[in-house]
């Protein structure tokens, strides 16, 4: 269930997403602009529906299901928004989200899960206790399992925005996304080369998570680095065949200091007038830092999710 | 100067203002629509050049001067978006503008006055002493005044955004703009009822600074408010010619609280995903408060601004 997704299944998955997801705008700012001598063309993903470009892989991995399948309902486990896109996308079929969501994760995320009408299963903060909780929800309920980013149909769904994107902006040169599990960056580096081969493509990565970055230098997956970032949405570990794209398709990964991130975050803020969670803001902060690649470029720069708690901002 | 303008006037000033101004989108947020009952259409002015609606009066007046009259440049005084927008529309033809600005201004809109290339000119934070400085720097430098609302050209500006859009959102049954100076209101109103006269017109203002309230009741237009509320952008008092299209249009005006405001641009951040300033949440503010008048209406939501200290928010 986790192998690459083709450009053809993407072009499905839109197909299978349209009638429920949105056709997110795309903003600019003459300020950023100015600021980095490049186009920024910024995909507001955080205006999608549960405020995530989530709800496009979660959306076809519901649509996808045999009705026989979707019967059972739908599992997986999430820090936040893939578990509210779950939530959301199995509403709009009429089926059963069980979310198992790790203690200590972001509470507008959790609330926005509960309030999409997820059952939710609380477990410790780590990887393997999240797993054992979803296999475990699995076994008693036999619903189907929709894991974030290591999903064909979820890699798929993610996808679409690289073709919504480059029918929106002509002429784009590069892109950026940012790097958690690697489903966003697999699935756009497959649709965004199977339209324009010559685009650049590149991941944004927390220094404090950077196992995408070391997994491409190491020519291996990296598998031991302990997350430790303030961009809660890209904690997660790069999975093994995200990886197997990231490489095939020469994504360059550049790494960002938090306090890089937090910068950026009240640039877009401030200037593109929009609210975006933290994690959002690293592939700013990395044009920034490396500006002098994007300089003169026409830049497709993803904004991937706007759940924020305002009580708790971290500047 | 301050007579109200034509419908044809303004859309007079569509074209003129169409090759420096942005179309600003409309956005949705089916929480928000939950919440009244009603079909929300947020008209993002904050996504207008310089952060706010203001650009286009003070652009359309800018460019409705005659060469010999432009070359003295341009004067006016404002707490912040209108000095900013004449900065900015001053700018794109090339002309001097003069900036009265009290004390205890918006830091951030101050600075966004200097960075547009404004000459500032301080003075004490009341009308009277406004008006003098500005009279002053007229004198001394043959500049012409743009005033912030009571200006023909201004309000035929501003009401552009109507026309945009109606153009945009198909069947709109209501319109909500706050009220300061009434400028936006009277321009929005003359527009918009030329196209239909049917449209239901609201205005939203603070109970702290409630002069077109209380005028529009006492069938006389109002000046001993003293204004005190956080609506830094709505602290002017409404000029008597834009009263008198308020009472024709019969635009209805909504008070609402500080507190309330402030709930409300907290929903707007949290669910719009816009940073919008706190003037602008005023509007949904009115519709929540009076929600049983705007369920089961599409309703075009008129967000004026969105600049705002990130260090320094009201809640």
């Amino acid at each position: 269930m986790d192998t690459l997704p083709s450009p053809e299944q993407i072009r499905d998955a839109a197909a299978r997403i349209a009638p429920h997801a949105r056709v997110t705008p795309v903003l600019r700012s003459a300020a950023l602009d100015a600021l980095v001598g490049a186009e920024l063309y910024f995909k507001c993903e955080h205006l999608q529906r549960g405020g995530a470009f989530k709800f496009r892989g979660a959306c076809n991995a519901v649509w996808a299901l045999s009705d026989e399948q979707a019967a059972h309902g739908v599992v997986t486990h999430s820090s936040g928004n893939h578990g509210n896109a779950l939530a959301l996308a199995a509403a709009t079929r009429g089926i059963a989200a069980h979310v198992v969501v790790p203690e200590g994760a972001v509470r507008a995320k959790v609330e926005a899960i509960e309030r999409a009408g997820a059952i939710l299963h609380r477990c410790a903060p780590n990887q393997m206790a999240r797993e054992a909780m979803a296999a475990e929800v699995q076994r008693a309920t036999g619903a189907i399992m929709v894991h974030p980013y290591a999903d064909t149909r979820v890699m798929a769904g993610q996808g679409t925005l690289a073709l919504e994107l480059l029918q929106q902006v002509d002429g784009l040169s590069a892109l950026i996304t940012p790097i958690g599990g690697g489903g966003l960056a697999s699935g756009v580096a497959i649709a965004a080369h199977a339209i324009d081969p010559a685009l650049s493509l590149f991941g944004a990565e927390p220094q404090g998570a950077d196992d995408a970055a070391q997994s491409l230098a190491q020519h291996a997956r990296v598998t031991t680095v302990v997350p430790d970032t303030v961009c809660d949405g890209l904690r997660a570990l790069v999975g093994e065949r995200n990886l197997d794209a990231l490489r095939t398709h020469r994504v360059d990964v550049i790494t960002v200091s938090d306090a890089e991130t937090i910068a950026a975050m009240q640039l877009l803020w401030s200037e593109l007038k929009q609210v975006v969670e933290v994690s959002s803001a690293t592939v700013l902060a990395a044009i920034l830092k490396q500006r002098e690649r994007f300089a003169g470029h026409r830049v497709g720069v993803v904004l991937t999710g706007g759940n924020v708690d305002l009580g708790a901002l971290p500047w």
